[in-house]
């Protein structure tokens, strides 16, 4: 699309080797659906056999949920300056309800697609925008209500249940009952149960049809606990490409959302890049936008250069937009006397806005054109959280719940529309406080799926709130919340590089696993009893490459026992080889088994006698290893 | 006491600087209590001013609870070989129950006293052990039975209120109600509370007579919640100097007792240097060394050697020691079905022991002759869960609650001797499954002190289980948990180093801080207000030094904003000046204070006269920094 020399092609040509390389003991799988074109990828750790003296037993490799794409895969070849295949091109297209338009509807894009001195840093084939035929609905929420099981549906199911067949035959399925507070969460996820949790709008399956690259995945209390991370440059740093390289880095250790909150140098640019090189995903909040339209100045916002801003991100392929239309102007005076006022960029924008006109936001009032751009492109509202409690003190407050409440208000107005619809949640909240939040949520919002930024459990940790808010991630997710917006350990400190990013996004999964596990999703434990079996075992790289980094498992044991020989060893630095409890316990099981017992039973036999007997055999219990 | 040339004595006469320098912005007070000789120590933050346009306002500094002993002085001179000074022997002495011995009563001990090939490792001014008189009983929770507050008891009232009544008039005391379940947390301490609580056994003071040097503390579920570090060498690694850095270390970063877990070479004179140079009480699992004695083989253990182990270790000054007593034959086939069996080091010995010799367990066959030992110096029963879950899957199985009902038995013996007890918990649970182990430990245990490893509440993350577990042990410390083990980021795969040691440490007391917010303990939220005060305000300097790690705050703000200028700056480098929500906050808050008017007063004026005003004064609403 543009001949001019283009340093940032050569740049993001190439992804660095590290956000790419194969994932240590895994290879990419696909599961098809009920048709050739539905593959659906997982990651499949192999595992080693465990020795035995009776004989080897072999375990079955483990699948899990994959968030990273063709990136990971090794026979693909990434070009990003092509963007991935458009999988979901055909499903859209033989809908036959969207039409592919002859140009950009925005005038913004328009004028941006023809000036120059952009062409370095345009994406250099951008496909042509597609939009619902007048008078059609094409999101996934009007095909479920109508009793339609989209491709994206099955595909989902598929997803969700993780081979969770596979894992029935050959893992023990032991797993505790969860607790799941009202959630209905069924064995096997099917996809006639994908569609109706999307039809009552407990669910959403945000994919525009601008992002037919997206790989489609749920956001819903019945299905697995998701995910999102947060990219975007800021006035004061970062580049195009290393944008890009770090929403390849964020869906490898896991995101399952990605949200670009750029509030730099061509956001609109930077956002092609993105999208077009995206498997998961991409939520933005198109008022950081708007109001770069007007030079930062909130007064001069308008609904109008809003309108186009929806216009041009939902014709790029953004998946879902974080809208503030619950900070009205009546719950603004609600935040004077709080320690940290208004702590949301899009809430304080909007919260400016409505004080410098003295007028009802734009955003709550013309709440149902906005519907009608969503549906238009399959966009997914995330009613943005203006309000949320930025520190302990303002938790749970009048302003924090009046905007609540309006969410719930709104939701019922997007549902009309049939525009998929998931609630933004707090932010700064002690343990105790939590659980109210997820019940009124529920209450108010028709269960409409939640997606907390945390919660933060504490405010006196700067530098570890990605721990101080995985504890309430955690725990809401638990009670109930659909998606975690993770927090780095720069959160209030800085903007967070590589290794932040990385570790903000292993904790969440971590937080979501957790609560999946509390939960009872029936797939969760399968995957923590395989790697205590393993640890049980002391296949060594088993355990590491059944946790969420193996990298960084393997490196760490490295640290104290660098031999490859200690792969094997059967036990670790910490207690060394005397004082192994697993060894210890696994050399008690060794006895009763060699002497045909039970370890339960040997207690009934003639005490003295197996004492003897252990005592004996036990002379050289310890084995090198 | 030796004229050898003593390696070690030059290798520990200095500790490097990173445990010791000064904790940026903060100086140690003494807060004194009825004598002047209980003196207790406090860290003070200092704050700026509040800058304002309408004048300054002043921010008092800030006391926080102090772990770190004389080692953050900047007056205190360090001599390791010294040790540190006996705050408590006058205390210890004055009550003339105990009495100086003219030699240790452990034949090991003395064996290692004589030892010339020991010199070199040998702490070299051992002091003379004290032990009670014949038939008396010297335990703090002797005392408070007979209506007696020791200067120990009134030391730990005034420190546990880390100067509430300062605070209370010079901090906004917005603080949340909690929710204690049942627990009954005064506003203020006072040194008869802290005598109620220890008589009724509901909280312990772990101050061994023959660790004087030790600053009382207290752990107990009306208390705030107690961080407990780690160290030990292991077979593999590690050396005594070493180790008594990673001791001072720990405090440093909070730890309020720490357990020396060695079980390598040395382990008798690393312990001496350890206690000698401890302000914090010291646990230790006496079985370990026991072990040791025998070679390593579980199977010789005897009851004599165990005696004289306790012996040897409460004549140098150990304050608690975990002691497995509740690992009984008939239990160790429960465990034969785990999925990682027996995972407690302490409980798997005791296992093998009682499996090859078929005999129930010398710990609690003799467990009225252990109290004896126990109160004759005042050390504090921890009792082991030997048979804690090491995974999900064995969560709150028949084992673990066998062995927690048997610790609830025993709890009552102990009582019966005055000797102060807590009892330890898993280990691996999850969320769904915390609660349980917290309401059935208060009913079988009545009310003792739980003090838990964790819990981890996911396997599946090897290289991040000081967060697994972190999430864990907040809600086990917010249902009641009185002290939570810390975890590093290296378990289950190699021993901590410095930095793993600060990681695990920072993010228990993030767990022991949350579970003081929502228990709502009086003094907890202050420090989050004051904190996000700063924070709203751009105090940079103060909101990172009101948190827990202020250098590290620090270190993560200036890799994006490293000038001077911008600790100033009234925005930070996540969204830049004019994005930044706090900065938009203020300025609305502004403009209502400039107009004589308060913010929700500001709405209920003319609307369009209000607007026209702030749309005026808005023009220069950003000002430079």
């Amino acid at each position: 699309m543009n001949a001019v020399p283009n340093p940032l092609l050569a740049e993001a040509a190439e992804l660095s080797e590290s956000v790419t390389r194969p994932i240590p003991g895994s290879r990419k799988i696909h599961v098809e659906g009920s048709r050739a074109d539905i593959r659906v990828p997982m990651r499949e750790i192999v595992l080693e056999d465990t020795p035995s003296t009776f004989g080897v037993e072999k375990n079955a490799p483990f699948a899990v949920y994959d968030t990273s794409g063709p990136y990971t895969d090794p026979d693909y070849r990434v070009d990003l300056a092509a963007g991935l295949p458009a999988l979901r091109a055909a499903w859209i297209e033989a809908r036959g309800d969207s039409e592919a338009l002859a140009e950009f509807s925005s005038p913004f894009t328009r004028r941006h697609a023809g000036a120059h001195q952009l062409d370095h840093v345009r994406f250099p084939n951008v496909p042509k925008p597609r939009r619902a035929k007048a008078g059609r609905n094409i999101t996934q929420m009007h095909y479920a209500k109508q009793g339609i099981i989209t491709p994206e549906m099955e595909y989902i199911a598929i997803r969700e249940n993780q081979n969770l067949d596979r894992i029935r035959e050959q893992h023990l399925l032991q797993q505790h009952p969860g607790e799941s507070f009202g959630a209905s969460l069924p064995k096997l996820i099917t996809p006639e149960f994908v569609r109706d949790e999307v039809a009552r709008g407990r669910a959403i399956i945000p994919n525009n049809i601008n992002h037919p690259e997206s790989e489609p995945m749920i956001i819903g209390r019945n299905f697995l606990v998701k995910i999102n991370a947060n990219i975007g440059n800021s006035a004061l740093s970062s580049s195009i490409a290393e944008e890009v390289e770090k929403m390849v880095w964020s869906i490898r250790w896991g995101g399952d959302t990605v949200m670009d909150l750029s509030t730099g140098k061509h956001i609109h640019e930077t956002r092609e890049w993105i999208i077009r090189n995206s498997p998961v995903p991409i939520g933005t909040v198109p008022i950081y936008q708007a109001l770069e339209k007007v030079g930062g100045v909130a007064e001069d916002l308008t609904w109008e250069l809003y309108r186009d801003t929806l216009i041009e991100q939902a014709e790029q392929g953004v998946d879902y937009f974080t809208i503030h239309a619950g900070v009205r102007l009546p719950f603004i005076h609600l935040t004077a006397k709080r320690v940290t006022g208004i702590v949301s960029r899009g809430g304080s924008i909007m919260a400016k806005w409505c004080l410098s006109h003295h007028k009802e936001s734009f955003l709550y009032e013309r709440f149902e054109e906005i519907c009608e751009i969503m549906k238009a492109y399959d966009v997914s509202f995330s009613l943005g959280d203006g309000l949320r409690p930025g520190s302990i003190a303002d938790a749970n407050d009048a302003a924090q719940f009046a905007e609540l409440d309006t969410l719930g208000e709104l939701t019922r107005i997007a549902w009309k529309h049939d525009v998929q619809t998931m609630i933004e949640g707090p932010g700064h909240v002690p343990m105790h406080l939590i659980k109210e939040n997820m019940e009124r949520q529920l209450e108010k919002c028709g269960e409409a799926p939640f997606y907390t930024l945390g919660p933060l459990t504490t405010d006196i940790a700067p530098g570890y709130d990605h721990i101080t808010s995985a504890i309430g991630a955690a725990m809401i997710g638990w009670y109930g919340t659909a998606m975690l917006c993770y927090v780095t350990p720069k959160e209030h400190l800085g903007l967070p590089n590589k290794q932040d990013v990385r570790d903000g996004i292993v904790t969440y999964k971590i937080a979501a696993h957790a609560a999946d596990l509390a939960k009872g999703h029936p797939a969760a434990q399968a995957r923590d009893n395989a790697l205590s079996k393993a640890r049980f075992e002391f296949r060594w790289a088993d355990q590491f490459n059944l946790g969420l980094d193996p990298e960084k498992a393997k490196e760490f044991h490295d640290e104290t026992l660098p031999k490859e020989a200690h792969k094997t060893a059967h036990f670790c630095s910490m207690c060394g080889p005397k004082f192994c409890s697993m060894k210890i316990t696994q050399d008690v099981r060794d006895y009763a088994k060699e002497h045909g017992l039970e370890a339960d039973a040997a207690l009934d036999e003639g005490m003295a006698e197996k004492a003897a007997e252990f005592r004996k055999s036990g002379a050289d219990v310890y084995r090198p290893a």
